[in-house]
């Protein structure tokens, strides 16, 4: 097998960084080792086939995106990125694995919504996937066979609180749901925002001739994400389930999470990029040229954009200080605005939710560093460590160590990255526009080598559809 | 230089574990490498010229005590074990580092302080070590000797709120103290507990003739543990200097310091075994043949032992899970019962305060882990990890990585350990009895590497006085 | 019309107490005078009709029970105490006002539940009463007769969380009521538990074959009270309507008020004297010769009782200390052990929920005042005074002032009051047995007066059915 | 003795209103009447000496200022207004009780500072008045001296935590104060600022040329607010004391307030219309073609002013609304400008502290019912019923009730008052400049009544130097 030595940079960890040099051999890591070592008497860079030169830069273990939707059916279409599309995308944006969802829905068999996603995913990826496992039906059939999903490499599974008649489960079939998380280990993923109370606002919104995207942030009133988050908690609580909400984006659910947290609760929280920058005002409430007061479709997403008067965006970032927000995903859900986001240009309520993200996270988190929101340390235990540790893939993903798989990005920060599609720019995701346009970014992936094969370098994708590989993965390793 | 390769472990970190294999060349680690491994065609293990065979055994950084009071003045007496015989314990139990304080009293000179303690260390340690400056009077003369430390690689200095008369630093200087941590990025250590109220109840105890070793702890009501715990946060936030309470024991105080946290400041906190394990019942209330009720003075420390009905050690448990007490020293201060202890025989006002425990910390900590109270990779953080980037070790100390100090313990979880004086049993602390008399742990230091050097091995001590160099440390690396 | 002077007695407010003269005429108080007074000349016990001679005793307003359920059909039966059962026994205990419960169900007019419920208490009563509605089915017509309440002199109305499939609304139905509580004022009353988990957690301890009375409070747990208070105040927040949760008994349910109430927001709550003395293991978890385990019936009632060994009763007490429940009252909802509760001698879930306290409020909560747990003042308050404010009564109830209704009660801190049905004891609620046999209490209901007319006195009942006429209630005046 | 009649209004209480008219005989009030009655045959309004038409007007308790200094030494001057001009201008403004302060200093005994206190007052003021006691000496002499405060019916005193050197007393000091306060009931009140740790900061602001009034708000920073006002709450609760905080302005110090009420400990908080409606910004930090910057020195007062930007007025008001604040107090302490304030022209720490309210309170305090920020009730009960019972008087003064001293206060809500010195209008207390200049209430005080006595009417002042006598007080009865 071909060997490659990561040479010169300073590899960073959750907890620290230190000079050292990475070994890898074949897929794995075979070592790490102190700079330019004669090790043992052998000159190690003379006896590897590739070596990288990582002098002046970060080398740190590949991102891992635990929250992706790639050509998720929703709102009558379906996500604009495939497994192909997405998963390079990321590739490109220093990700080397991703947690995609497998999808059941009411009336349906689990076993064939997990079965319907491996075949969308296998032989087309670029870097290596999972899968939670969403459940929209709860009932006899889907509780046991959530029991058998371990057994698959699948160790967490997702309810929905919102969403009624979609993916809606009521507290029963929460309730009922959770005491299988609390058997099996299983965790517990919750999109926290009360779906009826919301309804009922959007509605009312909507019969008031308030249809512009705007009010989709304002019919999904922050008080629903607390609330919630709060409900999940106390379902957990009562259960011993282990819950991890996810996008979470008003400060008053992270209050939430955080109270809970004190407590010694397992209950954990992950946020987005798009709630650290982008707000209500600014983006929900866009205009341009183009497309008028619908440009805010392009930022349409559930939970929604916050106001940034009110502070949610600041209060995030000291989230992710406090540990009370424990990681970053993107739940990226990429539609296009023409043919997709313009289903509704007369009623928000027909805008597919989502945005894309796969590709920026690294660099948008890194941004954070930069301008001393987050240590080096925290931004690799926000994007690597912890999803690796959360989602039973430590060891094998998120850590630079011997028998690790050979994920690695070799980070430059003294480069630059342009986001967007404007002239100059590009993007790798499928979609007819981003929602970080003109986003700058102080710092630059420069190389990604997933299972110890170079990806990305030197500008180039060197990669190919199918060398991303299932992942089997294990129960949580971040349960106390 | 010598090459050492510790094989067949498992490798902890604070984030994880690992099969790996160490190699040491020298002082230092050259390598983490894959278990087994021929390493590019080299055979490691027949390479090296020592092997340490960590099969079924945790290999982990060696633990840093960042509390410890060599033969500290205190009383009108000295802490019994010297640098020498405190280190070689503290060597034992598989610690590596401590970190002691120097002691400026008022009206002496900082620098003088600092010259005696590295005069009584110097050459006689069995481990590296750092110091603490304590600044025992601010005025004009100290803080702008205060100023100089960093240079010196002190990075840290310690005020006192109780003690008056004696360490006592009333508000005017602990705000003058801070406001050069602001400066400096020294990291100001608090012993905290209002000493001048504290005072009072005990001299109305004693003349009350209340005067046993319990009343020790009556007198140190956890009110005023809390409140000067909340007061030393609030001149922290004045003053912008990150902040440290030292030997937290009330729940309360934990209350403080978890709110201050959640508010995203610089505020950190240490417990000690102590009071993890004991209590103020129990142990300041105890009763021997030898000693009658003065049994009680082996447990006379500030913070004082705390009541087991209120709670207070479960709770601090649970902080330790919670982070919002970040790492485990011992403030071991040890003083015989004969000679020392027995000064305070007619009035607790005059025991010397202290316990011994530097040797049984890694022991007592893993027994959390064997009870489920933390995690493995908890353990390692607390008592190795966190300590290094609190205090401006890492990368030197507190992990194993490449060009780190060959600072190792092999630990068994197979083996036992014994703790105390009695038949079958010894310690290597300078001790007429033991504060843990009984304790029995389902783990054992086997091994216990220093800078390259096997020092305790197979029940035999085997390092030399001297082996233990001063740490020059950078500033704290934990701050956010 | 006739005129009586009460005399010599200590009248006691929500704010204190003073020694005076209150002086009816009619129905009416016409004045409040100095003791003994020769008014401007009028020797006024001269001028009077009737004298009452209060001397050492305290001079109270009529207390008001807020929250009763005569002849309410539940679970299959109907509430054992008719409105002339009911009331007469109320007068009994010192309580001159209730209000009751209108019914309306899913599929029925609001109007015509109302008028059913004058139609069962018009002429039969032996106090004064009013009505709230509750509104069991949520939908456009019924939101819009919501709105004519006020002018029917019903300006509360209660929701449930719990009873799915009997009274439950969903969040979408709590919210579009709450909707019209905030533009008409209509008080917002909550029964908050979450009823569809609870209904799960029942149905699996019955399937289990755990049908006893106590898992009935094992079903009803108290992190299912505390997150539907929590919810109820999130909904109450985002449609600004102002929120009353009723018969609260879990300490966490409280901590969510406070917490509320805290942010200066309109959120009250209530509890019941059971949820005050009474608790899950002693009587809930209860045996008898006679019934067996099924003794715990006797306390089935919803929200249930609480665990003592949890210190809820203790932390309900404290809660009144500090106004984080405003006011007492029973839930009176009275059953008979036979033919009602032994509905569900084979199934705790087919019990009817409910206890009969309406006669002894006053006297429990007086109670309280003898063990210090209340003042004297926080008596009155908590038991007439703050429901009459809280329920659009004040003026006219709650206070002894001039213009008031002659709505008095004479108690005799110096008597004694045996409560049961046990030998020398006996009480006047239509029931076969007392929730609170056994119970002594060191004060004692001498004379009530119910505008002005003396319907009790020296323990003889001197009211007619009848005598108690429908309250018409304004606005709440409680709000801030 | 004359009688006289108040008829026509509407009297509020701190629970309610309704129309009654109110009988005044000699000094106490007879009777609280239905209005316009013919009590028993009597036609009450013909049979009185004095009838006061209060119709379209409230009728309220006089107003009672917990909180004045009259004539009190300080910074090397006297509070200008004396116990004759001082509490002349309380009556004009509706005030018909006062508590000041006698000051004990270090050193001074007890006994003699209470009786220089006695003699500056006796004989000259219009209104009743009491004293708290200032301890501005605490050691074995005073300890022993407060023991026998309570039969002078002095049932409060209070310590100062700032002004180091002056009445500055330690923790070792307040403990034992506190001590006392608990044996004997006494109200423990507080100055709550950390004064050590703001001295510092302010020679530290003037030694950096920092010298204008606007850095007195910058030295006494809230941190040192808040910090007090926590140690204060736990040396309480470690003695058992009740404590009273007085001229709370910052709004964590409110919420350390809140926080300790939550759990049921008897701590209250006063706070004083400066800090509702003036701001460090506008106030401390303005200009005027007189004084400059140093006009800034009108509203000098500690506690100081605090930012409007960070909230703190606006979350004052809802303090009020939640009562975590109970009453409202003016720490009435008047300086001129010309001859006192300007002692500190060149330096803010010369400042005399003080702001002269007494005249204004009740005015003030009503606009924030005209505004909505409190309930009329809830305006009695902040300036009238509450400093009743905390201090003592209630059923005295405090409430209208026979037996009460006749201290009423007719307000018109129709009226309209300008307050200032400029032209047009005029203010009654003694001097030079009022801190209030320009405001305008929606509301007047028409007539005053002291003990019987119309002592302001028509705009005329109608009572006499000596009219006041003193009110020896008993303990608070307000705890829980």
């Amino acid at each position: 097998m071909a060997t490659t030595l990561i040479t010169g940079g300073t590899v960073v960890s959750a907890t620290g960084r230190g000079e050292a040099d990475v070994l890898i051999d074949g897929e794995t890591i075979a070592a790490v080792l102190a700079p330019g070592s004669q090790l043992l008497g052998t000159d190690v860079a003379a006896s590897v086939d590739t070596v990288i030169d990582a002098t002046g830069k970060y080398v740190i273990p590949g991102g891992i995106d635990a929250h992706t939707h790639m050509q998720l059916p929703f709102g009558g279409t379906e996500a604009s990125d495939t497994f192909e599309t997405g998963t390079r995308a990321a590739a490109w944006g220093g990700t080397t694995s991703i947690i995609d969802f497998a999808v059941q829905r009411y009336g349906e068999r689990v076993q064939d919504g997990l079965a319907a996603w491996h075949e969308k995913a296998a032989g087309n990826c670029a870097i290596d996937y999972g899968f939670h496992q969403i459940i929209g039906g709860v009932d006899e059939d889907s509780l046991a066979a959530m029991r058998g999903l371990v057994d698959e490499g699948i160790t967490s599974f997702k309810l929905f609180m919102a969403y009624p008649g979609v993916f809606y489960s009521d507290d029963a079939q929460v309730l009922k749901a959770m005491q299988v998380s609390n058997d099996t280990g299983l965790l517990t993923m919750m999109h926290a925002e009360n779906g009826p109370a919301i309804d009922v606002l959007a509605q009312q919104l909507a019969e008031a001739g308030k249809k512009a995207p705007y009010y989709h942030g304002i019919a999904r009133a922050w008080q629903m994400e607390e609330e919630a988050t709060h409900r999940a908690i106390m379902l957990a609580n009562l259960t011993g389930a282990p819950l991890y909400v996810v996008h979470v984006s008003a400060k008053q659910a992270v209050e939430q999470l955080a109270w809970a947290r004190d407590q010694g609760w397992n209950v954990f929280g992950e946020t987005c990029p798009q709630y650290l920058y982008l707000s209500l005002e600014e983006q929900l409430g866009g205009f341009s040229e183009e497309w008028g007061q619908f440009e805010g479709a392009k930022w349409v997403c559930s939970t929604p954009l916050r106001s940034r008067q009110e502070g949610h965006q600041h209060h995030m970032w000291q989230a992710l200080r406090t540990n009370d927000i424990q990681m970053v995903s993107t739940d990226h859900c990429p539609f296009c605005m023409k043919g997709q986001k313009d289903l509704g240009l007369d009623d928000f309520r027909a805008i597919p939710n989502g945005i894309g993200s796969v590709e920026h996270r690294m660099d948008l988190m890194y941004q954070g560093v930069v301008t001393g929101k987050i240590t080096l340390e925290r931004w690799v235990e926000l994007t690597s460590t912890t999803p690796a540790r959360m989602f039973g893939l430590y060891g094998r993903k998120g850590v630079i160590q011997p028998g690790a798989d050979g994920d690695i990005v070799v980070y430059d920060p003294n480069g630059h990255t342009s986001i967007g599609m404007g002239e100059g720019r590009t993007h790798h995701m499928n979609m007819d526009h981003s929602a970080w346009e003109g986003y700058e970014i102080d710092g630059h992936v420069d190389t990604v080598v997933s299972r110890g094969k170079v990806v990305v370098d030197g500008g180039q994708y060197l990669g190919a559809k199918g060398d991303g590989r299932f992942l089997k993965r294990g129960l949580s390793q971040y349960l106390v």
